[in-house]
């Protein structure tokens, strides 16, 4: 019996985390039992908070606590450019260049044969709904530069471009296999910039 | 606007744990989001339970969620050998090798001048109570092998050497200038079969 009861299944569930061993979640747990219970339950009731508060914007995809999203409702949004993205950190990662001034569309994956994930497990058919209401004229494909966002950015063009809308993706200004997740923002504003048509 | 307000919120509660940078919050926290409810409240649960049943034993130190812990309430440890450590976390360590069967006293530090830690801010008195009651025969060091570690054992070694009890520490098979929590289980094991007489 090494650790007290509360403790021990503490440390399984920051076990649990990605990226957390065992060690680093013994670390955080101690850490925790010292820490002001303030802090705690403040941490507590973030984690409550965010799965009784966010859901998936029903229009991009998109994180929200507000359904449509702050980016959807918006009125400052320029609603001819959407933006393709695979995940939500990648929508992020584009709204923190400061760049990019239109609207989104989040996947949530890529087309991969290897995991068993096809066209109809994205969110595509809600993406050519909307491209069919014919407010946008351009598609901007933003997917991570690896196999699968090849070939989902492929099949999209493919699938898009049937219904007369422009479509473009980010040059490759962004390291090849890298993530979109870490590009600096510089990197990922030039590779915005020299967006090539396909 | 980057995030909802419920995920800038995690991210930010998250980003005060020791290790955990902006990009690993961001991280965890997309994980949280895409988690299931239950995961995450059991992770809730974790956190609000460690801060409300665990505390610190009266009579050793260590963390516990009853009072007297299990250790110093067992009916098998050997109650004439006592190890003093620093932290909760070195006591966990020294019950892993499955070596000691005494009992502990946790001092929650280590005498530091830089850092304005004095003999009264630790559990020295406690420990010397404990000693006084006749039953101990031999305390055993096992602070960490750095300087603040080495003063304190030399002056936990003057002040219970009056008392009449035999003060030994574990050798130094564990590396100089380690954390004794890093210890692997044998190495440690080692140390403690090479106590020496101070």
């Amino acid at each position: 019996m090494l650790f007290a009861e509360p403790v021990s299944r503490l440390i399984e569930e920051l076990n649990k985390l990605p990226g957390v061993g065992p060690k680093t979640a013994q670390r955080l747990a101690y850490h925790l039992v010292k820490a002001s219970k303030d802090d705690v339950e403040a941490l507590a009731r973030a984690l409550v908070d965010v799965k009784s508060k966010i859901r998936y914007c029903s229009i991009c995809g998109n994180l929200t606590d507000v359904d449509p999203c702050a980016i959807c409702s918006s009125g400052s949004r320029d609603r001819s450019l959407l933006c393709v993205v695979e995940q939500p950190r990648d929508l992020i990662a584009m709204e923190r260049t400061n760049m990019f001034k239109g609207i989104y569309h989040v996947l949530h994956g890529v087309i991969s044969p290897i995991n068993g994930v096809g066209p109809d497990d994205l969110r595509v058919n809600g993406l050519l709904d909307r491209l069919k209401e014919g407010e946008v004229k351009e598609v901007v494909l933003a997917l991570n530069p690896n196999v699968e966002g090849e070939a989902t950015s492929i099949y999209l063009t493919r699938t898009i471009k049937p219904v007369g809308v422009r479509v473009t993706r980010i040059a490759y200004g962004i390291p090849v296999g890298g993530d979109l997740e870490y590009a600096d923002d510089i990197t990922l504003s030039r590779a915005f910039e020299g967006r090539r048509e396909m």
